[in-house]
């Protein structure tokens, strides 16, 4: 359906945009905010918007595992269209997200051209996970691996306080 | 439901940065594109995007207020999710598009603090169906105007070739 591509068209616009600004004032601005932390700023904004909409109705979360298992499938499924397809974890506070078609990454998948720009069509997502589980109450830190897109893999570190 | 409103937090988010973005470098560089210009260029190639997916399997259209028939239910109800509540014309090209609720504008509704603001959360939408119109074939020049929120007027005069 054409409304699914509406976000990711217009991710796709946001992603442009903040890397050819932050290029353009590169040499006026020497500790200048990078894109991917714009952009996952602007994702943990709306993860956190987000959650609060997902959750108004739900039961409360057994356990920190409990609420991955959710973001895999229920979050996951609204935005990307899809679950994500494996879930693992060490049991201490340790979880790798992978998803072998990552919705965000296929317009960009077209042989190994774009694969060091991956990290810049990761970052919103990696803000929209944090923020999510921010408002959870769980402080982490999200990274993202691309080796063969449109495959990539999230690592959630829970943050003990 | 949630997914709604991922696309309206995301856009929110990009008018606010695109608007701190050019505040910040206002006395740098004189000459600046303005906030509108940019969310407009962005709403363009969204829309243009957009109507392609929409009309792959759709028959051709009559003439000019077909597509803008078409622009205001199919068009309008996949993206903010309801349609147009009134569309006038003066059947010399000029069209106007009201919306009484309109989505994009909800959000910064409350009184009229932000009624100064109200270009900003409208130009990506212009850009919208500026870019839809010109993939179907008709240049245009699309302005909208508030005078109480959410409502909004488009305004849309198609150019003569």
């Amino acid at each position: 359906m054409a409304d699914d591509v509406l976000f990711e068209f217009l991710h796709m616009e946001i992603v442009s945009h903040v890397y050819k600004e932050q290029a353009s004032r590169e040499d006026i601005d020497k500790e200048r905010v990078t894109c991917v932390s714009i952009l996952e700023g602007m994702g943990f904004r709306v993860g956190q918007g987000l959650i609060e909409r997902f959750t108004k109705d739900y039961p409360t979360f057994k356990d920190d595992l409990d609420i991955m298992k959710f973001l895999c499938k229920d979050f996951w499924t609204c935005i990307f269209k899809k679950q994500v397809d494996n879930l693992r974890t060490n049991h201490q506070g340790t979880y790798v997200l992978q998803d072998n078609k990552f919705t965000l990454l296929t317009p960009v998948s077209s042989g190994k051209q774009h694969l060091e720009e991956a990290p810049n069509y990761l970052a919103y997502s990696c803000g929209l996970i944090r923020g999510a589980l921010s408002n959870l109450g769980l402080e982490s830190v999200v990274t993202a691996e691309v080796s063969l897109m449109p495959s990539c893999k999230f690592q959630v570190e829970i943050q003990k306080t």
